[in-house]
């Protein structure tokens, strides 16, 4: 943890919060912090800052906070995913919310199992505090919009101009010769939705749905990726292309 | 397995060849092959071709195989990294060999625990499953090199030039404003060898010897990554900074 986050119910009017558990264990444990010492901090989906630690123990911490420093720039990529593997999408909620995605799209295709969207993987209790690992690892403050969507041609027609209504649209694909270099950004800010297929790929009629509403190809390299790499790589392309220059 | 691995060892000259144990089940229960199925096979650092299945349960199956295709192009990257926690590494391993390392040099640091590289994932017989699940899953079939150095300073000074000799020299660094896609890569048969840091960073004497020889900084962006998230953000971005145009 490069930052703790704080929800801000845990905080007081005087700026005090008590925290327990991994968050007190970690302060205690890892950072080694006596009281006195200042720690970074933020509030979820607002300031970061500073807390003096009041009182330590491994299972109790009491910190006096200040938060005057804004977030990192709102991400400018969202993903739209097909569901992978629950065991997949578990690994993946903290590295996209560390690598700075806005919104996470997750939705069924052809070659997703519907027995997936059963999985516990999908709870916001279980997904929110990946969410926050990974924030708190790229000391961000912005948990991401998660939604989940078991009919992509629903989502897609009817749903994707209020989820997504301004931006490019991208489709990640490995049989397309257009690569991430090639496309234009000259709007610095540009905003971007990237459609990342399950492993088997898109079907035909998946491919057709997406090009008929602005999705352009978009190549993530020859090799067939399992999905968190392929979605980590994609993010790290586009996210290195659209930084203004 | 989008294709499956099997050791030179296990065909004999007729090109027949016994598997058993995961390899069985996922041709049995996945692929749902039947006697007379062709599947996608590979030889461990060799060519890649067709099985045609013999006989088939979930615990054995035989097949004859004809290998007649090369496999995908070398990997022109390497990777040098400041060993992360095992339980980071353990997911490292087949993510690196699906994106396409040629070699993997693990090294320690100021900011790495030494304890770590007592760790059982170091173990030849642990890592090497995971490396050929990731071939297996990328459809290549050349394991990567894995060296492993407990001394960073003779690494760079007395070992590099022999285990990498040829080629560009990159370090990863979230500090630096020098951007991948402001590299210059000329030449269409550039080999690049990326340092990626322990997550605390390199320090100031270690920054130093990298740049001492010959390694020139470049940035993965702005946020800080968990060392699998950061490995598979600057491979991605590189292997497409290098793609011939």
């Amino acid at each position: 943890m490069n930052l703790i986050l704080i929800e801000a119910s845990e905080v007081d009017v005087q700026g005090n919060a008590v925290l327990t558990g991994a968050r007190a264990r970690h302060i205690h444990d890892v950072l080694g912090a006596k009281p006195g010492t200042s720690i970074r901090v933020g509030v979820v989906n607002s300031l970061r800052g500073r807390g003096l630690v009041q009182e330590v123990t491994d299972s109790r911490v009491v910190l006096h906070c200040e938060f005057t420093e804004a977030p990192p720039p709102a991400p400018r990529i969202a993903l739209l995913l097909a569901l992978p593997r629950p065991k997949v999408m578990r690994r993946l909620w903290a590295q996209l919310s560390a690598i700075g995605v806005g919104r996470i799209i997750l939705t069924n295709a052809a070659k997703v199992e519907r027995a997936y969207f059963d999985s516990h993987v999908l709870k916001p209790e279980v997904y929110r505090p990946y969410l926050i690992e990974g924030l708190q690892q790229a000391q961000d403050t912005a948990v991401p919009e998660v939604s989940i969507r078991k009919q992509l041609k629903v989502l897609i027609e009817d749903e994707l101009d209020i989820l997504f209504p301004y931006g490019g649209r991208l489709l990640a694909d490995t049989s397309t010769w257009h690569r991430v270099r090639d496309l234009m950004f000259n709007d610095p800010n540009m905003r971007l939705l990237v459609a990342v297929g399950p492993e088997g790929g898109w079907t035909d009629y998946e491919r057709d749905l997406f090009q008929r509403h602005g999705f352009k190809p978009v190549s993530m390299g020859p090799r067939t990726l399992r999905a968190d790499t392929a979605c980590v790589s994609i993010l790290a392309m586009l996210n290195e292309a659209i930084t203004a220059g």
